[in-house]
């Protein structure tokens, strides 16, 4: 096991009804300004549930906030915050509502240089933020339980990540009841995103850390089998809730103490994103397969204990039983509704130049938990996607 | 799945090397109180790596804190605390050093009371507490991680647990190399300690948690796993990190979340050690498998998963995949030198009455998870026990 920092001091109110226990969380005296996107919390309950918590509040409402939030949008969220003399966020949404007001808590009190900077020093930079909470509506990214956020400035094509310690929610209410109106395509990319999520901590090589592949292992097994079972009976509260858990539980710090961690599908996947439009857990879904195949070597022995312990592989060769949990993978996306090859979302072999271009730019060009994945290699993850 | 609140703000700094790194996590002027126990931590180095990272800091010195750390020699800390006008306590040791500490803090600022009221309204009194971290050289009770005590008041042989949202550690330093001097015996029951806790919280009824099961046999697997390996190879870094982590997580919140729990186990070792003076661990040893054999039937399904994921149960009718499992379990307390019978430790049938008086004296007439461990059903697994 290697060496580690483990800090998350997020409060978590999990369950139905939770939200009007976001009372006890925000300063009685706080101006709040709430953060939403497109607005469909305003069709579902959820707003009405807020703001009755919020009581005599003063509350400015921000909605807006689109998927693979933009710095553009978010700047102008950072500027009411300063009219408004606001001095507390809560964010009513999914991954991308929260992420971006990570972003305007760090940037409103950000001093000295344009906020892009946040971005440019992926956080380093950020020595205070405004306290913020989340009420969270989408199961996938975790945002509502890290301190890190993912910012697409659109005039440059680029999504760019930072992290903060300053910027955990200082709490998050997880409701499942909040996820019933979700529609299914966001459903069973939040599954995928989850899924992808452990595989970038996990998928890696062994450093005898048997508890944390364990735990990552409970969440893949979890996944597996709640995700078919939230298309089959959309309504039922408790696999609702069994996947809000997991999803928060995937990407919260708690799975990647002490061993190594990947994230180049993560990388590959931002580029097509912000050049394409394509939706973050579809972009896992077509990278991932591949970037396994290709790295099989480097990933073997990891590999072989995904292949038993995840899908149950125990008979055959080595390689046949590699071919087979990735393949297993790959159709385990397919049924959660994602598509999982370039032909799928119109784009072919003429696409791949425009991304390399854009992954040397970011210098996204030694890439995974050996820094060897080469520009030359996420060309052919990306050639064998197609 | 129950509804449930999840807090944990202890940053933990894993690994060897990192008793330095404290330095960061104490205010520069801040006057500390270093609290521990028999004085081991001035044979093995630990003691000289501290005050190392204290550096200039005003250091005041408490030793002697003993195992099932005693109300009275804390008290005597809660005077020096005022008298040395001490504002950060340190605890370097294991759980009952750590425990002691949490008290202290939580003492040290209790106003109109005697502190003893603390312990009787289980800490639902306390209002503030000294900010307090860390050196953990013991891994068994995970108090290093959460924001519970137990406090042993001699004169009224009572062994009494509170909680506090204001008494989790700051941080906590787990090094596994400051393990490597301890005796065996202290290994073995940190082992048990560990095991019995996840049992408290996983061994119950199901309310379809399948996240939190699995991180819970995770956790089962891990220490059956690593517990033979450190008394075969006692210097072994790795096998102490995998204990080292494992301890912390059984008891940090993260498992118990949505969940019922039992607890009788403990309730009724905590007595045997306050008459008996019996290890913690050891109490647990002999008491968890009289306790699922006699409650086998309220805790049936749960068993028969235990069953089939922990030990590879498959075979054969319910009842006999229970009474291994069972048996294996036991088996396991006694590979780690942990003896499971109260005959072990010289006590007979002619203790068990005073035993219950304990119990009832201590309200504990209606534990475990459904509130039905009835003085009776006490007697009845003591006398299974013999």
């Amino acid at each position: 096991m290697q060496n580690f920092d483990f800090y998350n001091p997020t409060h978590i109110l999990f369950g139905q009804g939770r939200i009007a226990d976001l009372n006890q969380h925000i300063p009685a005296d706080a101006s709040v300004l709430l953060l939403y996107g497109g607005g469909s919390i305003k069709q579902n309950g959820v707003f009405g549930q807020v703001m009755a918590a919020l009581g005599t509040r003063r509350v400015t409402e921000f909605g807006g906030i689109e998927p693979n939030p933009s710095y553009e949008t978010l700047m102008r969220a950072v500027a009411l915050v300063k009219r408004e003399r606001i001095d507390f966020l809560l964010a009513v949404g999914g991954g991308s509502v929260i992420d971006g007001t990570k972003f305007i808590a760090a940037a409103a009190l950000f001093e000295g240089a344009e906020p892009w900077a946040i971005l440019e020093k992926r956080g380093n930079n950020v020595r205070c933020a405004l306290p913020f909470g989340s009420v969270l509506t989408l199961p996938a990214t975790g945002s509502e339980m890290n301190s890190g956020a993912v910012v697409t400035r659109k005039s440059l094509q680029a999504k760019m990540a930072f992290s903060s310690r300053h910027c955990f929610p200082r709490f998050s209410v997880l409701d499942p009841a909040t996820t019933f109106s979700l529609p299914l395509r966001q459903v069973g990319n939040g599954v995928v995103d989850a899924f992808v999520h452990v595989m970038e901590q996990y998928l890696t090589y062994p450093v005898n850390a048997p508890l944390q592949d364990r735990f990552a292992e409970g969440l893949l097994l979890t996944l597996i089998e709640q995700g078919p079972q939230v298309l089959a009976r959309p309504q039922d509260y408790a696999v609702r809730a069994n996947l809000m858990w997991c999803a928060c539980m995937a990407l919260n710090g708690l799975i990647s103490t002490g061993v190594p961690q990947d994230w180049a599908t993560h990388m590959l996947g931002h580029e097509l994103t912000a050049l394409h439009g394509i939706d973050h857990a579809q972009t896992l879904a077509i990278i991932l397969p591949s970037m396994l195949r290709i790295r099989k070597e480097a990933k073997r022995a990891k590999l072989l204990q995904y292949a038993a312990r995840v899908w149950g592989l125990l008979d055959g060769d080595e390689d046949s039983r590699i071919a087979a949990a990735i393949e297993y993978t790959q159709d385990f996306f397919e049924q959660m509704g994602v598509k999982t090859r370039l032909a799928d979302y119109d784009l072919n072999a003429t696409h791949i130049a425009p991304i390399l271009s854009a992954l040397e730019s970011h210098r996204m060009v030694a890439l995974g938990e050996k820094r060897d994945v080469t520009l030359e290699i996420s060309r052919q993850v990306l050639e064998l996607s197609l």
